[in-house]
């Protein structure tokens, strides 16, 4: 049977048995191998892939993986408390909790370890007196009425508390706690029904609690400290040079003429899409600016620094931002613009664009470096001044060109040399629309955008961020004064702001 | 000294002192009096504030408040195993464990429930084999070197955990399973060193949780389940209805006549900032659709319904409310629209926000109902005719209008009854960029709309939604026979195409 199978050149699983002699595999057993290899190399290929992105992670972020080792030195020297007997029998059998609390408790952020240790610490605190409390009670009610009360009390409470977790003002800053206390108080009012010693196994908790939370503690804050506020204030500053190089972006491709548009063409598309990361960063901004309250001072940071505000400067990007989104989605001068509307336009347009975006990068700069900026009213009177430009290139433009009529004399011979006479023709609606969307969301872009100076000029006052130096500013008011006198008179009123 | 600070009809502070004389209280004390009361009062009113919060909260949403009592109900049937000693002598001491898992795994939807009953089940058998493991390895490589091997291992296992939790894959599946699984690690191999029954230990440990997480499964799925499926589900057909409102309220306040936008007077600042939720939604659809594939088939929905389309459904509602949050921003026909222009232009945009909104409206019953629509194409076809139709009015409305010259006979005697002669004057561009503007973002909504409605058709194709009845498809059809011959043939096509 094997040798009627048998085709010459055709490629054949041959399986060597273990008596000497050797089989063709049959077909379905081919497949199966087949299959079975193709499995093998796809689970391969995938385990692959995850190795790699796992690997990209690393590179990119290494800051997460020092934080993986912080969580392994921190376990090592909690487990100390196992291995050293005198510290093993003062700790107790208990000593769990402090690996417990470790684990559970260690966070990426300095902020948020903290807010943990707190929460964990208030809420065992306040759970196990109560619980120690609902158990004298319960105690002295007598036998029969000792496990209905606690019942009924583990109930009552458990409920509450789960349900204050609901609550916005209480989840911000005592989510974990609730439930710790939940935890506690239930551990506490249901074993103390067995075990008498409660008050002992209380504090032998509370001490191995604080053990763990102190190593936690320590090593986040002492070994590379990843603080929630530093992160945020990076965020919103990054954040907003990358409006800024989207709009910028947007402004080169759109309006520029070609030479400086091939410089950009490489990165421009990663450029482009900077504003999607504003759009997606609320919920990164809001867990962190939470976060950051918790957090002591640190760098240049006081204890409070108006996190809130950050919010809120996140909070009018994102609406700039929304803005900027419409915009990419394909409105653009298309075909239909007249070619004499083009050129003019054009030119208002890149210089809204470029001003724009220089009033949203000198924000960023002026979070990065946490100075006030003398050259942000100039910027933002600079790109207000943009917007009148436009909008007066709007008024005078007419809505209808001159082009040629064939004359109905020149018609009869098309070869001649005479021009054609010019008529003003207006233009359909149709070609102009495209147009007047752009510029006048390019307009509005630029009101929100004062809307995000407004908030940042806020932090800048409620953070107290230091002046430039008398000596820079003193060195641009010498420079301005070299300029017109329309300028000079913008910036004096600057100077007088800041 | 009292009677010289006497005046009369002032107020005093009169304090009787023991002795039976009363005093009258100096200045400095009723001042620290006043700062107490209004102190008191103010924590009073906070107090009061919060109250009120809960209450509204437990008003606007009972199944939290159904929740709460499911986590009573869950803490006291586990807290039997403490109180009824037969139990208890099974399960031993480990009964904590049973509390634990029942505080730490019982969310608030079945599927948050599950995901974590899975993670933690996992997690304890994968750490507690490993960690078992280990300390066999220990043991056998002899009193000097256990110690180390055990710290090296938790060291490495704890950190490759840790960064195993940065993975986007890892961290959206078994974030919570990675924490018990270095947790559970950490305990065994580390108390391993103390307890020589270990093999003894996981098995009650496992034992116990098991019974923890039985119970949370058993109360969440049965009493009043919050299936995370569901919510998602409601969550994206509500947004669609927003989204539709916004449309339509924008539309009715800016296109119609004085006498709807009277009657919608009332309601439409609520119903305006409909699309504000869809906005603010991405991280509640993504963490429930991520829940939700936890969950078991219940309901209309089977185990393995394409929870992932409706991420993208609400990626491009999001795209879609982006655009209009846009034109919401103060873009409307403002007084520089010349009145030539606004009636005719009114009927077309309003035309086109009603059938744009009525999209979206159908798409939103579409999938509350879970059934096709033969409707859907239908009012698509007639939201593009109606975009078809603003484009055409763009196109035949030429920029110019007939304006009333001042003929120089008749300037001279204004009062005479002759009728002024009227002269084509082009517009400025500035007189039609607002219009240009709003036309052009709805047309762009329209086009986005079609987005979510191909995303919509494609849930329907995964989710088999189920065709609607074909009785009810013939009456639809004999309606449009009635109509006009254009209608009827896009409803051929629409008939032919589902």
């Amino acid at each position: 049977m094997v040798k009627e199978d048998e085709v010459p050149g055709r490629l054949e699983w041959r399986v060597n048995m273990p008596n000497g002699s050797s089989r063709i595999l049959a077909p379905e057993s081919r497949e199966t191998c087949n299959r079975l290899q193709s499995l093998v190399m796809g689970i391969f290929l995938n385990i692959r892939g995850f190795l790699d992105k796992a690997w990209n992670l690393a590179v990119n972020e290494p800051k997460k993986v020092v934080h993986c080792l912080k969580v392994g030195l921190a376990l090592s020297l909690v487990s100390v408390f196992y291995y050293m007997r005198p510290l093993y029998d003062g700790v107790g059998g208990n000593a769990m909790w402090a690996v417990m609390t470790v684990v559970v408790v260690f966070e990426y952020t300095v902020g948020s370890t903290l807010y943990k240790c707190v929460n964990r610490a208030i809420g065992t605190c306040l759970a196990g007196s109560l619980g120690i409390g609902v158990h004298w009670v319960a105690s002295q009610a007598g036998d029969k009425f000792e496990p209905v009360i606690l019942q009924v009390s583990v109930f009552l409470l458990a409920a509450a508390a789960t349900f204050s977790r609901f609550i916005p003002t209480i989840k911000a800053r005592f989510d974990y706690g609730a439930m710790i206390f939940i935890l506690t108080f239930s551990l506490v009012s249901v074993s103390g029904y067995r075990v008498a010693k409660l008050v002992e196994l209380a504090h032998e908790r509370v001490s191995t609690i604080a053990i763990g939370a102190s190593i936690c503690i320590f090593i986040t804050m002492i070994l590379c400290p990843v603080w929630a506020g530093t992160e945020v204030h990076h965020l919103i500053s990054n954040n907003l040079e990358k409006l800024a190089d989207s709009l910028e972006g947007y402004a080169a491709e759109n309006f520029s003429v070609d030479g400086s548009k091939n410089v950009h063409e490489k990165d421009s598309s990663k450029r482009l899409q900077g504003y999607k990361c504003v759009l997606n960063s609320k919920a990164a901004e809001e867990s962190m600016a939470n976060f950051a309250r918790w957090e002591p001072a640190h760098g240049k940071f006081n204890f409070r620094h108006p996190w809130k505000q950050y919010l809120k400067i996140g909070a009018s990007m994102r609406s700039c931002a929304y803005c900027i989104e419409t915009l990419h989605g394909g409105i653009n001068f298309n075909t239909e613009t007249p070619e004499f509307l083009k050129k003019p336009l054009n030119d208002v347009c890149m210089r809204l664009g470029t001003s724009s975006s220089k009033v949203l990068k000198e924000m960023s700069s002026m979070i990065k470096t946490m100075k006030k900026s003398t050259k942000l009213d100039i910027l933002v009177d600079e790109m207000n001044s943009s917007v009148e430009g436009l909008q007066n290139a709007l008024k005078i433009f007419p809505s209808y060109q001159h082009i040629p009529t064939p004359d109905p004399a020149t018609e009869e011979a098309p070869n001649g040399t005479e021009e054609p006479s010019l008529k003003p023709t207006a233009l359909s609606l149709m070609e102009i629309v495209q147009m007047a969307t752009l510029t006048s969301l390019l307009v509005e872009i630029a009101s929100r955008i004062e809307g995000i100076v407004e908030e940042v000029k806020e932090l800048a006052t409620q953070a107290e961020f230091r002046d430039e130096s008398s000596k820079k500013s003193k060195q641009t008011q010498t420079k301005i004064n070299g300029n017109d006198g329309n300028e000079h008179e913008v910036t004096m009123k600057t100077l007088q702001k800041v």
